[in-house]
């Protein structure tokens, strides 16, 4: 009799053949306005069960390509020094493996621990940021280590002209203002995103997904939504757009299943990392 | 001093009089993820009070036309044979009463009990299916009575090329695989939904609607929310377009009501069959 | 130590100091369907420190402009003709003062308590009216006071030719005839705003916001949820493009917080309250 | 084919037989704090269908009794005057036919209308009264028809003596002290019921109940919860302790069931009724 | 790097070493109410970490004692009696690797599966059942295999004198009367269950907990809540009283997470289990 | 006009004339299992309106005494050291003021931040706390600042014999028998407290009240729910008897109002304030 083995939906390769390794990063204690994205990993996978393994989108199945799920790190609430190194560690390990690493938040925080190991190991690389926010605060009420502040965070190891972010339509004045020379901002939505790839080549890529980039319509459950977003079809056609990329690692972040009585924005989560493991994997075994 | 009859809003003609006849279906037994569509043909009925019976969009009246509502059928849960055998009953009896059922479910396998019906008295009927699944399981689990196999055991009822879908984004590979050589599938939208509707000239049809088709951001009040649906202007453009057809019997499906805490789902599922009872009543009184 | 005073984020300038008062009027007893809007105000003040003073649409911030917060009225339940002599003594203030008042509902029927007060000093004020639903009727099951009946009721102060309604589509036949010979009304959308705004000029003009414009899959938390409606970005557009009539009064209506589990209306609410602030304020601090 | 009537649980007798008439009273619009009793009649009705009709506590079958249910009466809402009209005539007409009438709030409030009619007919009557408030205001707010001066206008049709409550625990200083003088009121739970139904005799009875006199843990879908009330346990025996009054009238009220998410207070206040209505019928058919 | 083992809290033996084994049956198709029990024993497991591995009511440990959690199930909808032939295979294996089954629910039929396979290795099992419906009709709708008929199916197998009903406080007059002659109820509390222990001495007993037996103030997210149930503390000690029988495999059931919005039925859930394993375990490391 | 100034009902005293000063400590960044507690405080304020400024339990009444609300501290989520340096500072003020603090959480960890300023002045206080859970971990996945753990730091600062328990029943093993040889415990109620208070005498007295000590059913909106609790006449009898303490500060915590969806543990909340600000104010105005 076996236990109780629970994955995201068709991601369940065993871990030395898995080319995408997925966890979840359950933390957000520095939301500083609704809580709760810690359960956003757990919910997505659990509710994965509602999605199929097969995009007819892609005409792709997840059973044709190796993904492993190491399930949720256990991470300290309120310590975010070490929750960040906890997630480092994890996407080191991963990196090191000569896997790509796939993680599921918790808050947009989490981003900076699982990138730092990504800059470790690619000192040249991009960010690709799709988000409602722009996130590149010097600090938050005094806090460096911040949501709010996970950009200017990263910024700070990659420098100017590395980030690209799209979909931003909430910050301060001070934000966009800083902005306007160091990161490319493309406010509201995808425009000049094809460009940007181009430009990209076959440079390493980090993608950071905060899911707020949605309207809230499409996704309510979240702790600070921001009407004004793309719709999930143009979030589909823009993440496609990403597809011939050199994807060194990527994120998902900021569900808060709290807010989603309806269960539609986990659903919609689960929906968009099945196409993003169907994209980002090159090996495919025959079908 | 009257007893409590209640019906959905406008429909309250006397059977002998109706020319469509409303039914409730409450059954999901075999509902696969999140059950709760039994509870779906009340709420809408009680809920229709939202709305008016005047209709902006066709400048019609449900005043002007003649319905009866007939209530909810009592299924008996967890035996499906039983379940459709009353409700192929209840359709046979108001078709040979000449006139048109229209079903509200329930989940989509009570389409197999209301069409097993229709097709006896109309062999050569067509079905026009909208839905966010295909439905075209030989089986779930080894049950051939589920709702993910409800447009299989149809088909297996009238054959190759009478059957046409719109609206599907969901499904394994095997079932769009399947469906080639024996269905009209269009993915996604209403594309070709004009030139099948010329085709179909006078034939009898047959019109399912799962409300699933809806994007969960419209509709999210359903046991499987699957992103990218269309919107409701998109539906309700689509359906105006099968006002000429010869409809001999329509049913509208998988509202779950647990899932729709603000009532928006319940709210624009009443709306949709205000419009459908509209566009197929074909005589009205001078207004 | 400093007492608790709250407001909408970014409206504390004193009342000397300030262009425009906000103030909520929680009132819906003659609410017909699903009542609650009485939270409605006081659920935007506190959630809009989920938002930023800054606006990325129009360049501005709150902070540049002065809008002094009065909190709401203590209105009684059940008595329409006294709650609605509160909100226009209240309103009349305001205006003596020299300031601009913005409402914050409560039911449509507030709207006639400030529109009052508004007509008298402007007696030759236009209506501009966002809503789903045309509020043209003579009486609501007898009672004239009624949330279905304040624009008729407005009317009645101005006359014809003086309202004008977009994004209409509900009511009654009754309503939609009579409107046809007494005010301008477009079904469904914002189509002739730009024509009709030329037409104003510089006319004094009052703007009334019913949220439930809004599509329900934006704006879900209202009483009467009605399918069809504007995106966000629509109403965002259409309201960009009041900027330059001469606004006297304005109020926006209809969020019943109850019905907003996720919190995304009474997000999108405060965000449109933002932007309307940003618009009608013309006095602006360099910053 | 026969339409749809929808009556609570085993109240399906002809009008002509019934000894009870049940009815609804939709009406909340006096409610100060969180509105939607008028919700309350129809939710009781509807999941009055998870109940059986057999009572284990009382050896007695719905049945073996017969009861009317005559629906819910069409209010209009904002207008008290006439609704308690509306509610006065209706009693006014089941009292006349020698029947007993058993409403369903709504609000406190409605109490007025049903008892106006009831003390009509039997002037002598007295009032037992269960309640978390005192609802014993000259006016709240200046509003003298309010939910909160409900049992105030009852005692100016009644005069000092004839009222008796239990259960009270809120209320302001004044009506406490106001109280002390006209009426008697028990306070937090039901000592003394014994003795006050043992000076009662045989006098004729109007019993109000409501629900909020039950703990919020048990009756937590309700307006204003009010800690430290009584058990279902308690309640049950206190109301089992009324059989043999003569009862003329009674109405049970103040169901929200929009804070009632889970259901169990649409229960408990349908439990109850099946009780109060197998108590106060006093013939009863063999089975 | 591990997969992801999810077990209830501290149930995390080698199936070799395990002297219980847990494991879940899903399945809620016969549920005539409010369905969605199948979600009961996924959500207790995962929110079993809310509850510590300590009880201080026993001073034991579930680190002490050796589970094993085999997960749950993987059962088709809407066939009750494949379901059944499913959880009864499973229960068998059990049995024979010498293990003390418990099962957690999903809807009360589920308890015929096992107790089948329980009665065959035991053929003079007898069954204490706590419950607030008696669910000895012959039939529900015609249906034999249902939640409502789960104990007449047992009494079927097992024969008079052999089943204890405590807490039942619902049900129709004849499942009562039938039940007079053939099982021992004891309507609305734990009265003389000591004597029943007393009486039972070491012959094998099979337990069934449906957890409905719990007011619904303390366990509101069910499908059929009953008012006038026991506290957990009453239940705790009832439990307790069945230390020292020999008990051969238990169950606990109907659980409906959907109607627990704040998660205090699905905590009292697990802290039950909790406590039942603690009970049952003899075989304890020392610690 | 004045601006809108929200307190605590009756709460409205200058801060100059004040008794109490009572602040909120919106801070939730430690808790494990499920946040939202930083809305606890707010909430509270919000809903008091609710509630009756006058205690039918004590025959007193808020506006006899004078208290202040100084709405709630802005603090830092995700640094709790920072945290707790604010809100030693402002109970710090307050105590040098002459006044008594009564914070309002908040998670539990913020009682060490005011119980740091409490023992600055008092050395010689003692601990009064009611809870679920015993609090006394030496750090709680290395953490030592956590809500696991406040008691014990707080025991760090008073040592041995000053700390008093009641309610607990929940906590790891190393807790409880740690805690036997460091503070009184006393699990699952209340007895033994009036022995405890005697033995206090007029000792300085900081009383910390976890609402967790609540069951369930009477508080759901909790982040660890935990059955068995104590009602709250239970707890209301046992404050009264604090009554003639010298309680020199006191909080109140752990109310999480997205697991409220009813608002009854709100409502409770607020109470149990109200009667500790009457119970602990000693002045009173003649009324």
């Amino acid at each position: 009799m076996n236990p109780n083995i629970e994955t995201f939906i068709g991601c369940d390769a065993p871990y030395d053949e898995a080319e995408i390794v997925l966890f979840g990063a359950p933390y957000d204690s520095t939301t500083s306005f609704r809580p709760g994205t810690r359960f956003g990993c757990k919910a997505i996978r659990s509710e994965s069960f509602g999605l199929e393994t097969y995009s007819p989108y892609q005409d792709r199945d997840l059973t044709d390509i190796s993904v492993f799920d190491a399930g949720d790190l256990e991470l300290v609430f309120g310590n975010s020094p070490r929750a960040l190194d906890q997630i480092q560690e994890m996407t080191a390990q991963i990196l090191e493996d000569g896997k790509i690493p796939c993680m599921v938040g918790g808050e947009h925080l989490v981003t900076l621990g699982a990138f730092r190991a990504v800059q470790k190991k690619y000192p040249d690389v991009h960010i690709i940021h799709f988000d409602a926010h722009a996130d590149l605060r010097e600090d938050y009420l005094g806090e460096r280590l911040s949501h709010a502040s996970v950009l200017r965070r990263c910024w700070e190891l990659v420098g100017d002209g590395r980030i690209y972010q799209f979909g931003i339509r909430s910050g301060d004045r001070e934000e966009f203002n800083w902005g306007k020379n160091h990161v490319f901002t493309n406010k509201f939505d995808f425009r000049w995103l094809d460009d940007i790839i181009v430009g990209l080549g076959d440079k390493p890529v980090y993608f950071t997904l905060d899911l707020d980039v949605l309207d809230p319509s499409v996704f309510p459950g979240t702790g600070t939504p921001e009407a004004g977003g793309v719709t999930f079809l143009q979030l589909l056609e823009a993440v496609r757009k990403l597809e011939n990329l050199h994807i060194v690692g990527f994120d998902v972040n900021e569900l808060s299943p709290m807010y989603d009585q309806s269960g539609v924005s986990t659903a919609v989560a689960g929906k968009i990392i099945r196409e993003l493991l169907l994209l980002f994997a090159k090996k495919r075994r025959d079908s």
